[in-house]
């Protein structure tokens, strides 16, 4: 067992109103993602209405991000999953590479 | 219309003192930026001085982090923009590539 | 003088319970890290259990997020120090690929 092995996962950055944290981390469990983190209390300024066509500013809205790491595989299908939610709501995801000092904790 | 999509961009986490949040804000809106999340109440440690060319511990300061996500073109006059500040003030801004799941709410 | 040279590091989130963050930051320091942000009062989810060998829910622990930047050479005796203890304890080290707008900040 060799903990100094580094796993190269991909690590999502799920930004959206806290009302809608339940939602989110129901989808990413039953994409059998096992673990997350979330910070909570954010604020920010968005635009919102990519579904209606126009920008509307949210000042102060109350956001979470909700912090994982996935196996590749796992990006698509929960890209997929989470499509239909900000075609009306306000909050993005964002994509990058990590490493991972372990991976069992983050298996998909 | 598709969701799925990813758009390849320039993510940007500024950590600086609270205190100067709308001098940060301000300035990313001249530069174009639409959207950004801000996590708050960060406590760090961190080596100011670059200025006086010694570093003095800031324990506890009270610090925020800037979130955003811009092209890639507007990195370099967006850190062109905050250089003056930092030599004046504790801060850091980290900038790494991301995909973004939707291009609209960080458009520049 | 150039802050607008950008220097290429590797971005460590450790995230672990808050309980243990002077365990942390003290061996960051030992390893020559003098500047890092924490990110306080994070709840998650995650798989315990890599030392017993099983999977062992805890809603709702208490996390905090440290993130620094070090040089490429201080990734792996960090790991390494940071290994006995994650055998033992919740918690995850992110490793990724940043550009910080100067260096001075997180030399190590």
């Amino acid at each position: 067992m060799n903990n100094l092995n580094l796993s190269t996962l991909k690590k999502l950055e799920i930004i959206l109103e806290g009302e809608h944290q339940a939602f989110a981390t129901d989808l990413l469990e039953r994409a059998g993602v096992t673990g997350y983190t979330i910070v909570n209390h954010l604020s920010g300024k968005g635009s919102h209405g990519f579904h209606e066509g126009h920008v509307m500013f949210n000042e102060d809205s109350v956001l979470i991000m909700i912090i994982t790491a996935v196996s590749e595989e796992l990006v698509q299908p929960i890209l997929e999953g989470f499509a239909p939610f900000f075609n009306e709501h306000t909050g993005v995801i964002f994509v990058s590479d990590i490493q991972v000092n372990r991976l069992v904790k983050f298996q998909g």
